[in-house]
């Protein structure tokens, strides 16, 4: 199948010099609606001792919509605390402050309270202070701990929104102490919750779900934003001296394990959930994820898991977590700004996970492939430029490179190109695939035994229209 | 000045979940017309010992499109001969073939081939057999030479276009040994030459200008081609192991200067010229540019040009050549799919070159950046979220970087963050400067001496209807 790599060569060429150049009407197909992603969850998969709120403190202007969320575990004993910051240089005040926070915890925390509609990021010494006064804030309203928990403060904080706006303040801190701040553990009080973290998202996403270690029964729910300037790359807080972010997310969890344990099934969880997925390429100044484990499924003094001590545990509690982050982040790539489709980029036969990653972030957020998407064109050379421009520890050796177009209802892939040779490609079957809102782009590199994926959306009319036109 | 970090909020939360949803009707702003940018040159302005001519051979359906171009040098020395080639890892048959006639020519070339309408690229065996045979056919046009250069090829091949496909060979060989090709120095076989490279292209690009060196005046022609996916990364032949190419760019010159000179002065041009633009972010299978150097304009004894001979003449070469090469490159951003803007990215301040240039890569193929400039908001903080997204050699300190926007006209500057600091920025004055077709962001990181500009145009409506509509 011959791939044209420009496309207005047909036009332009075809006439005058300027026959390229497009009439001033287009018909654009909108992204369909994502409201049927958000549903009832059963008050018993939400994880025992977590009470939550979300309310309207006027962050927004819009009376009816909530922009302030707090989460707090109801345990005595402080949870473990777990996160990842945004690599972004320019850090905004929340990030540098639920940092500090979790550095001086040593791990432990027991809160978490979060406003939309303003990221408190470029709002220097201000900021710094506005963030703290919502730890503080949010501080006074868990029950007295341990004594050794004393004079350290508790609450981690994220902020999204408009970039080099103060906070007010003011505002924040009176719906935090608010008695109308309702907290709950029912399925209404998480929906609030998440319904405050929003910005740009069409539904709230919110998630909960049990699973089993060593027969004991866990719960684990999460929250999670965002819609544009989504490509994280987030590190644990020591590697993160030089990070930022949009994604917010937090996952709760009534297990018991160790900060360190927690950390580290973090790291890994993040590189393959919310660290391989793409909207825009755009990575935030805010973009934080924060785990709290309070260990109330179990006896309180339950020994916690620990990868040294419990090595089958821990990698059960891993694949759990990251498996939760994966649908977590898959929602935003779901609700991504102008998203028509929700495609895997599936790099295998690498020689390490990070070649693979890396091929996969590539074609993930190359314009070309994503507009090829959004006009469900099965353009394999796309998928090729892009993967070759990376530079691998081991070269690509383009006649070992086979791209395949896999439909998402299991139904026969269709072969594009196999070991460096385009194939004879049946267009009807490529349409049918393509004209799927699902499908999956497998890239086999014949190098090693490796694989990464990646989840993307394609790049439309509208996304251009949210992004570049709001002022017109 | 707030800066939203994402515009559907606005729409989205005002009302239903699904009012950020779009009408199925937008009107555009189409991309100006280029075809000012092409006009006359007079005769004397082209290098002495040139004969070019342009023809249409068939490789395109249309008749009276041209897509062969064929340039020779009539000097019986072989000229020095340069090239930068693409660093992707899938290289197109010409990139390969070019890259092997250098080697063995010993930096001599004395012709160049193009072909437009098909990249032969990812053609296999058959391609390889291809391109060797245009070489064959344009050796065989050229005047017996030295001795010493007898059994080694004489001609550099390009080709761009269609991925997947072969070349209709046979076309190709017959059109450069038509006699209906009639090899000229006129601006009239220029220009023929030039639309024979062009694909998505809107106007041919072509310019000339002459130079003095130590007293002695010099011509310089080059021809380029490129719209979409421009985003070269090139490298010498010998660096290019991993490289590929959709740009296209050929410079004639009567200089005479040594092979090793002039591959070091076009390396150290390309860095700041080709792979400081970018359309789309998006690196091809095919970039080559390539530079042959005749020495016609003086005696053919005439000494040669050499850094370590005549450091201040080499320096003056490399200077004009980059100038040249600059312009040259920039018509291709003017030239980019639906560009509405031409954008230069100024970034000062960094502790080394490379530093900058990254810097200046990332702002200038930042999706949202590029959807602002279309909308001509002064967004700093994408601007800023984007430069903080680079991890450089001496992190980025907030508190130390600027960012202005500069008119193209002379007028005054408008500076909207100052060390960290958000500016209090006049929106009147701010919709003066972005509501103009060139203008300059400037980005101060504060942390050196070293700079790196980037040349960059915005992502329109047009972009999408190019690369993804063009089926429906």
């Amino acid at each position: 199948m011959p791939v044209m790599q420009h496309y207005r060569a047909a036009l332009a060429l075809s006439s005058s010099d300027d026959a390229g150049r497009f009439a001033s009407t287009i018909t654009i197909k909108p992204a369909p609606s994502k409201s049927h992603l958000h549903a009832s969850i059963p008050d018993s998969s939400f994880p025992k001792n977590f009470v939550v709120a979300g309310s309207h403190c006027g962050v927004k202007k819009n009376a009816g919509v909530n922009d302030l969320a707090v989460i707090l575990s109801t345990s005595s004993r402080p949870a473990a605390a777990a996160a990842c910051f945004t690599r972004n240089a320019f850090k905004a005040a929340p990030v540098l402050v639920s940092q500090e926070v979790l550095e001086k915890g040593a791990g432990r925390a027991r809160a978490l309270v979060v406003n939309s509609g303003c990221a408190n990021a470029v709002t220097g010494k201000q900021g710094m202070e506005d963030a703290w006064a919502m730890v503080k804030a949010t501080d006074a309203l868990l029950e007295p701990s341990s004594p050794s928990s004393s004079g350290t403060h508790e609450t981690l904080v994220m902020s999204t929104g408009v970039i080099g706006q103060n906070l007010p303040i003011s505002k924040i801190i009176a719906g935090i102490e608010s008695k109308a701040l309702t907290l709950d553990s029912n399925f209404s009080a998480w929906e609030s919750a998440a319904k405050a973290f929003m910005t740009t998202d069409t539904f709230p996403k919110l998630r909960a779900r049990t699973f089993t270690i060593n027969g004991q029964t866990f719960r684990m729910a999460g929250i999670d934003k965002g819609a544009g300037m989504i490509h994280p790359d987030m590190g644990p807080p020591a590697s993160a001296k030089q990070l930022h972010a949009t994604l917010l997310a937090c996952i709760l969890t009534d297990a018991a394990i160790s900060p360190r344990s927690l950390q580290s099934a973090l790291t890994y969880a993040v590189d393959r959930s919310f660290n391989s997925i793409s909207v825009d390429g755009e990575m935030s100044t805010n973009d934080t994820i924060i785990v709290l484990a309070n260990g109330a499924a179990a006896d309180q003094s339950a020994k916690e898991i620990d990868e040294e001590h419990d090595r089958k545990a821990y990698e059960t509690f891993r694949e759990e977590l990251t498996s939760f982050a994966t649908d977590l982040a898959q929602l935003v790539v779901r609700d991504g700004e102008g998203a028509t489709k929700f495609v895997t980029v599936n790099v295998q036969g690498a020689s390490s996970f990070s070649d693979a990653h890396r091929v996969a972030s590539k074609i993930s957020t190359s314009a070309l492939v994503k507009t090829a998407l959004y006009g469900e064109d099965a353009n394999w050379g796309r998928v090729l430029a892009a993967s070759g421009s990376v530079q691998l520890s081991i070269p690509l050796d383009p006649t070992r490179v086979s791209v395949t177009f896999v439909p998402a209802d299991g139904s026969t892939p269709l072969p594009v190109l196999v070991e460096g040779e385009p194939e004879q490609v049946d267009e009807v079957r490529a349409k049918e695939i393509l004209s799927e809102e699902d499908f999956e782009i497998k890239v086999e590199l014949g190098l090693g035994k490796e694989s990464a994926k990646y989840w993307t959306c394609d790049f439309s009319y509208e996304y251009v229209s949210i992004n570049g036109d709001y002022r017109s």
